[in-house]
């Protein structure tokens, strides 16, 4: 479908992970080195996130759809716009691509490359933040290329910068941004040990998202019989 | 004249509403629990509800309009654009999916579901803010609708973010979402004794603006006549 | 050139200056009332005053220009775009505005009605701040106009967005604004004694940048000669 | 190609580098007089830095390509859509207005006009940093003309926005304006001594990101054939 051969999807998917990730993580300890305020820090660390986001999107989605998530990913899988082969090349370079994105923001900081989170995020108010997260996320994605394919950078970006707050856990959504994410021990950190209920609490908001969009964006019988006529 | 059917019209409302109100909310709940200077929790409060209808406007304005505001559907009944049982029916989509975004806010913050306001908001200068609020609102739609329908969207986003600030009451502006604010017992709660105020402020605000905007939008005489030659 | 009649293109301009006021008046108060950090309350009297202009100039700009300012119309008066009555008129109704604007936002916020500033803002400094403040602001339109009409609400709220840090006066920009804004004794006033040094700066930085950018955007003669033969 | 002859080219090119130094220095200014807390004086240097890219980007792109930068021009040069003579002439316009926005801010603000900078910014680290910030900027650039030549100037800024906060060095990205700001001793300076390594890196981090963007672009062999065989 895309006029990019393999490799190079993967590079963009690994290219950026990485960005997006060096940016969470980069924005995160800066923010923290600047202010006492806590706010004020989430505040340093969401425009950051939000902004990369829609760049992002816009200059690598052309090359691999631009989805740096395993969970989005795993939706389009499913959705069979990408082979279970592709999808899993997908997600390893999303992976590697975050984790050298942790340790590119950390080489800039001049901290050590890699250093495990000791912050707990865990319990069933947090999981079930991280499955609103991700259920936002990909039915914002899905609507997004149904009703205005040229606006999903910017509803991404906009729809990330709302859910770092209205949400408990400050929205990961993204199982290989939380791995990258469990590797520094700053802002954005996540201990090693509370991945895994994120990673289910995020692949269950995915997959939520993408059985009632399925119904709530299906055309209708009206509209299909319509569009039927319509096509010779 | 949308190709989705009612029940999906209705679901689009009540899930637009309830996201919306989550994020009203649970930004509010994280903003104050981060910081103690009110107008940075202001500003946290801001920013997610502004990205959010950006976001849930392009998302579901397809599917049902995108009204999420009881003083917005009763504008569009009054323009013949929603019979009145469908503006009864978007109401009531709204007012329970509000009511269920302040529940869901509440469960990801591992607060009690329900919990009446305690926060006064009332006065004849809350009243005129909350009338300057709705009219700029529905002034904002009507002639974004006529102008330029695809940035809707981002107008009512942009919008809220300045009457969060220009007007004393943060521009509540929706009687859906003051009552599902009158649940939560947090940053943007209001006492459910000062809803009737607010619900009546809101609705003459949006009519005014209806009324004024029906004179100032209308094509000339002159325009019309060039338009009817154009037009076999 | 407009298909709106000349009352309510001067409505458009009385509404759209009185609502930009109240913005920026109102939002300069719930600031200062919010917070102590004047940095804090700058940005929250920037973010308001720069959406606020995207969503005016969008949906007033079709009916008058939307121009909200003396200056502006000025300069759309030395290009002819404008008679000088027409002018006139413009700037009557976006004083008018502006002070129903100061009104409106002290009402809202429980304040007597009118009240004269005693913040003082003058000396070559600010006067030069003003100047540039104008000077970009008609740059902006102009080659707006000329590269991407579509974009010029975005442009100018985002101008002023950055004009109000990179100024020293954090650019007033808009005689029609600094009068509205010396009947206000809150963050955003300036003493009535300090506005001719105001407006007058301000008018020079608009008529010199009018001057540069005929001269930067001028069609240069080999463009002009393939146009002229391009059309018949 | 620009229907703009060289002097309107050159004059664009100084012109909108003396804004975006202005910008820069001025809102760093306004910033650190304002607040004590660094991150909000890093939020009022940012946005105002962001949205006057936007501006710039825009209403001068159309006329000299809106570089303000000798690492684009460099890149621009190397893929030979500058010729030599024209990318040296480009150089000295930024350079010559992003000292004449320096001089500016510091006149708005009543500063003396020029005031070498104390503000060590040195080290591998810092290196490393601007290397990053100037690759992702290329590389946005390149992409962005590739597959939305239209967002170009919103990538730019939102670009940046990010870039001031994940990056150690709050991405200078620019020699012309890395000089520029070596003569103000205000939040923004940089010590003249440190210019060399930081322009060094700037200009590696552009050449990575031409080498990485040249290859990540190239139309595949496949989508060559087809549109060979469709150009006549």
């Amino acid at each position: 479908m895309s006029e990019f051969d393999l490799p190079r999807r993967l590079a963009a998917e690994a290219l950026g992970t990485a960005l997006l990730v060096a940016t969470v993580v980069g924005s995160g300890i800066m923010a923290e080195t600047l202010t006492k305020d806590v706010a004020l820090a989430l505040l340093g660390n969401t425009l950051p996130t939000g902004a990369i986001l829609v760049v992002l999107i816009t200059i690598l989605g052309p090359i691999s759809g631009a989805h740096f998530n395993p969970a989005v990913s795993l939706v389009f899988a499913l959705r069979r716009e990408l082979t279970p082969r592709e999808a899993l090349f997908y997600v390893a370079a999303q992976i590697a691509g975050g984790i050298a994105g942790t340790m590119l923001a950390h080489a800039m900081f001049a901290l050590p490359l890699l250093d495990a989170s000791l912050k707990m995020r865990t319990g069933g108010a947090q999981w079930l933040a991280e499955a609103v997260a991700a259920f936002g996320l990909v039915a914002t994605i899905l609507a997004g290329i149904r009703f205005n394919r040229a606006a999903v950078p910017w509803l991404v970006g906009l729809y990330i910068t709302a859910a770092y707050w209205f949400t408990a856990s400050t929205s990961f959504a993204n199982p290989a941004v939380a791995i990258a994410r469990s590797l520094t021990n700053t802002f954005s950190g996540i201990r090693p040990t509370d991945l895994p209920g994120f990673i289910a609490a995020e692949t269950c908001g995915a997959i939520i998202a993408l059985i009632l969009m399925s119904w709530l964006l299906r055309e209708s019988d009206k509209a299909r019989a319509v569009l039927k006529e319509a096509r010779p």
